[in-house]
């Protein structure tokens, strides 16, 4: 099955309007590279929502009480158990870049996979929370 | 509403078989612990799992290439993407063990909210992938 | 916590239309039985949605390929994938009346668990298809 | 990556037994179209279940409380939640049909994406649910 | 099983810092209402994500292309597929307050309930997407 | 839209470690079988958990209180749930292997559809659990 989905096409950096090369060259400037990825060129065609996305992701994934490396990794692990295809590739890129290693990939997905199998133990069962985890 | 669900009883030690007391005993070895949390006590009904299970987190969270307190926020994440609440208490436990800050919660949190965020915007749009995140 | 959702109350026999009662009457026979459980009774105050949904479940889990009891064991599976509480409590109730004892509950919640954790693995890592499952 | 997954073919009309023809023809009539899409036609593998899943999607579907193009996004929505592409693909289209401004694609895509994101904040926060919501 | 999870006190109004409040008065404000709802004052104790999240929910929640009734609807259907209570309780709520009649709501979770339905049999028969659903 | 994810290269058994070669022996030997499926050779990047991995499976899979078809329909069920590619291709294949007919595999995805229709159903109208399904 070769599957070509109905989707929106990517606004180029020379076609796009000014607003929404603000954006890109914002973009290009937070992360140090001359490349916009297509999910910003796609988000494009609303550039409100481009702005607004394109704002939390930057406050929320900056340097912080959490290095930026774990952010990433954390961002895999959501993306895996949402089964995105483009936000697994693309923050499994983002994740090698701040120097994520194939080691730590396998021990990230390791992880992740118990999380499901004892999620599913402990919906299953109906565990119930003990007292000691119950004090804010 | 007040839920009862039908659920297993824990199996306290003073009633555990030598087997399942085995598996407790590493638990709290290896947790420098004296307690062990009902997910446990309640797998316990069924011994080969309680042991595969147990063995299995041993090895998957045991300090590797990535550390235990990221591993801990990786499994946090997971949970809330799966909406498992004990999961969550029990893990977001675990994370305070090994260290995390109230900040270091709310920053996770945000990222796991952001993911969840362009993970629709992504699927939704169905974006294509990137050439540059292609290859392995 | 104690949470009291807005919902909507149960409509008893006694205080339901002639519409219903004939759906209620009929669960009752079909499952030689003389209640009606809370999914159902909730459901009624759509009358149409009772029908279909109840008409939808009499064919779905009637005998067929596959036995009553498989069937309320994928039913559990599933409700379990999807994390909805009263649908793990009540199929697991209806699997215990098709014979699951405990032990096939324990198997049955090993396999759920797996699935999602290999779910993940697979997903994580992109495996691609095998040649031999492509075939119809 | 080229994916064929182990599918079962259409069943082109020519092809079709009556009990199928009739149900292909009854999409086509509350349709107002000359064409039935892959979905049915893998479905009819399965003649039963063809029969029921149309006539439900029929009743569902139907002008009522919630206007045709309202039940479309809300149709969207939750397969892009569900991450379930054909779904996605053929419920946009239908959304389009029903006059589905590309304005209001970006902000559908928006509220489910904002969803998503309360979703998970709510749930890794365990927010109480406040006593305005609580009565019914 | 009653459940007490651990969680994080709500942050009133006469506790809040002027940040905070800041946000509560837009809040009620916007929302013309003199009560602010429990995730916003859970939310509080990371003020950045409180301005973040409520700047985006007042965005992206505000009449556009999509009227604010169709909007609750839609934030509703995700939050069940998501099965998040505090988001269905206040979303459902939510729509209410926009107008959302009982048999509006009767048939929304009739679309959700048939848009999962017909989700599991897409994804499972892997039904290839139809030309025609193809195009941009 | 063609997708090429970045994946690790599947590992064949002329390339193999000794300690990985010994994990697809046993995966032939357990499953009368000459081949081993990508799954396994992508995992093979990580000895460790190939083996624990391919432990689980064997232990959890094994002839025990349920019948091995029981089990890999189940195993579909759930990958069908969780929208899992690869997962509803090998464990289809699986099925087939231990004797599923077509009549059975469409039986299989009505009930997982049925449970997904129902649980969101549940979920949406909050339904209280009844006493009945309380007691253990």
């Amino acid at each position: 099955m070769m599957v070509h989905m109905p989707h929106r096409k990517p606004i180029e950096y020379a076609a796009a309007s000014a607003e929404v090369r603000a954006v890109y060259d914002d973009i290009m400037t937070v992360r140090h590279t001359d490349w916009v990825n297509n999910f910003w060129k796609v988000l494009a065609h609303d550039p409100a929502a481009l702005r607004r996305v394109w704002n939390d992701i930057k406050q929320v994934m900056a340097p912080g009480a959490l290095d930026p490396l774990t952010k990433e990794l954390v961002y895999v692990a959501v993306s895996v158990a949402n089964g995105c295809r483009y936000c697994i590739a693309s923050h499994t890129a983002g994740a090698r870049r701040h120097g994520m290693s194939e080691a730590q990939l396998s021990e990230l997905l390791a992880v992740v996979a118990m999380a499901n199998q004892t999620n599913a133990l402990a919906s299953g069962l109906d565990v119930e929370v003990d007292a000691r985890f119950q004090q804010a």
